[in-house]
């Protein structure tokens, strides 16, 4: 028998719980054992009476109690659960965790402290087992790039705002139905999404780097006019998490994008998330799936219990064994290389379009297409590039911003091809 | 170091040898240990010579050989790789297959066989790690549903044919593209994906069905009548493989089936692969790449290699343990349950709607829509129904056809939602 157990009970922690229970005999059968929940922690305790397990407020019962082989953190958040699981590893438990905020920021001295199994399927994608497929599934591949819808809330309202509605309107709807936060900038802002693609990066790339490092960017600056240019030219708006490899330099971002339409991961809508990956081996995959929800998360996390069950062993982030030959390093935010699209409002005078193209290419930035349209007053321009370096996108949308006939802010998404 | 014999250089094994050599590093890295293929088997001495490996016509020079830790099956067919394997497990092998006939008609034998690993990750959906993700990832459910486009050549088919195209021509274009083969009824009549069908069934139920247990339907039929009314009432036209649990009952059928073009599988284009996984605890999952080719075969198959060179330890077919609480048996063909469209073309006649009507009546079939197409001296009725019983539609069908105003053949094609 293997015995477990949970500290944090919220949504996630009792689906867990229950799922254990109502499929105890298949669970059983795929893992090879028995597998019981023996302590639940909690921090009120009246609150959870009516799960059938012994309860207590003090982590330590659980990481510390010598009947304990796995030990289940759920309780979110960074530096109470980093304490949690650093205590739980150094008393040789297992670990299975569903919190990518303390990965974000802890995975390497976490791998490091780990002599026994550590598991976090559900950290990234909720329910869509995409960490197994990394470091399992693709094995024999160099991952050369991953692109993840990987925050449920902000695919939600993007594919909501293609039916023609407002991004505030659409924003309350979703803060009502539960499907994003009273304050929603974790979500909205991207800072969810980049927390899952330095877990997905640290396995593709072993490769250190904090949210701070990184581009991120959000979707509140998507108006109806993107929108509508994104469907002339066959595009769909997505935010993305990417990480790219070009040679031995990573780049890691996470920002609105426009995506073909042919794409299979631009075909993603409402609040599922998906992650494509493409090794140099075996060319696209992509892995689909409920990202959020108790019962979802619950089925990665129970997955990972029986993967400890079985006994498996696989390398928690990048290798089991260091390799020599290939370190990479993270490309600077403003090296990044892309292909963009701006969205510039100006006043309807004599010689505009002229002055702006000259500063485009003055900032070796070449015009793929273009598309002029009227508005009330004004005109809007709306330009997609050839390949270019972020910084000089950035000093030529600051030259521009300058011309006295533009009307500020001048807005830009990358586009992926 | 592990080390490896393969069985068969065809284009699958020439792609082993040569990403093994390839990512060597990493795979090594990520293996925690060496992967080094020892001896290769082929039938034609002379044709392999530009492989840097020793040969040998000898397939006991690798089953029986004492240095091999793992045999790697690639010559496909049933008879004699049933005698390969069968040989390296009694030889104490660990053994990585993509061969899906095999595994479709002995995969039972050969589990009750096998005392070391055997994965079969290549054998379903190429370089989709699929096999991984039923075995491991959906651990924690009891699997509802499976849905798969798991083969490539009438994916692309039934892709073209939206376009406008004749079944006949692209076939044709087809085979010349190398998707098809010259004898193409083994893809086109649904057999290919049939074999992989019951791979997949028996992870998610450990059911013992042969592919004559099961209804097989192929493409043949297909028209552009078809495809018209499929665009008509928001359907797209894919082969799926389908397997579902009613209680501890199994449906297992392959066919032509009508789905929702909101399904994300229904979104799957040419001869790219997608499996949908419907879990009691996750919801719904899918997996999508590439289902052929040396290159994401080859993907498939050296990740097995690495799970077994990591000393992971997985249940071959459904359960670790044998689950006594549930044992699941294959409905009849004839009692399955499905929605179902009709294209009936019949004579430009009085009172034939209401015969016909009748007759659906009289049979348990209740129409659920309905369009009428005038043709060149004809007239095609197009409808589609509500739930109904395999065996009624049959029936029906076979009494509307002796009616003098029905032009034969009946044509009909499962409707899934």
């Amino acid at each position: 028998m293997v015995k477990v157990g949970i500290i944090g009970l919220g949504t996630v922690g009792e689906a867990v719980v229950k799922n254990l229970e109502k499929n105890r005999e298949i669970i059983k059968a795929r893992a090879g054992k028995e597998i019981k929940v023996i302590k639940g922690v909690i921090r009120e305790p009246n609150k959870y009476t009516h799960l059938n397990i012994p309860l207590s407020t003090d982590y330590k019962d659980v990481t510390r109690n010598p009947e304990i082989d796995i030990v289940v953190e759920l309780i979110g958040g960074v530096d109470k659960a980093f304490e949690i699981v650093s205590d739980a590893l150094k008393h040789k438990k297992a670990v299975v965790t569903a919190n990518k905020a303390l990965l974000a920021y802890h995975r390497f001295e976490l791998q490091k402290l780990a002599s026994t199994p550590f598991e976090y399927e559900a950290s990234v994608a909720g329910g869509i087992p995409v960490i197994k497929a990394l470091r399992d599934g693709l094995s024999a591949n160099h991952i050369l790039e991953i692109k993840g819808i990987i925050n449920g809330t902000c695919n939600y309202i993007l594919s909501e705002m293609k039916k023609g509605r407002d991004y505030k309107e659409v924003l309350k709807e979703a803060q009502e139905k539960g499907y994003a936060e009273a304050d929603p900038t974790f979500d909205v802002g991207g800072f969810d999404a980049a927390h899952k693609l330095l877990i997905l990066a640290s396995i593709a790339y072993n490769i250190d780097a904090k949210p701070e490092d990184i581009l991120i960017e959000g979707i509140e600056n998507i108006n109806l006019t993107d929108i509508e240019f994104a469907k002339e030219f066959g595009y769909e708006i997505k935010l993305l998490g990417i990480a790219k490899k070009r040679d031995s330099e990573i780049e890691l971002r996470v920002h609105p994008t426009l995506i073909k339409q042919q794409e299979m991961i631009s075909k993603v809508e409402g609040v599922m998330n998906a992650v494509s990956v493409i090794g140099d081996v075996v060319g696209e995959t992509m892995y689909y799936g409920p990202g959020a929800g108790g019962d979802a998360t619950a089925s990665a996390v129970i997955s990972d219990i029986v993967e400890i069950a079985r006994g498996n062993s696989n390398p928690m982030l990048g290798f089991k064994i260091p390799l020599e030959i290939e370190k990479c390093t993270l490309i600077k935010p403003d090296n990044i290389v892309s292909k963009y699209y701006l969205r510039i409002a100006v006043k309807d005078e004599l010689g505009v379009l002229e002055k702006i193209a000259h500063i485009l290419a003055q900032n070796n930035i070449s015009i793929e297409s273009f598309l002029q349209k009227p508005r009330d007053g004004y005109v809007k321009l709306l330009f997609s590039t050839h390949k270019a370096v972020e910084k000089d996108i950035k000093k030529a949308i600051k030259t521009i911003e300058k011309l006295n006939f533009v009307i500020k802010p001048i807005n830009y998404i990358r586009i992926e091809e």
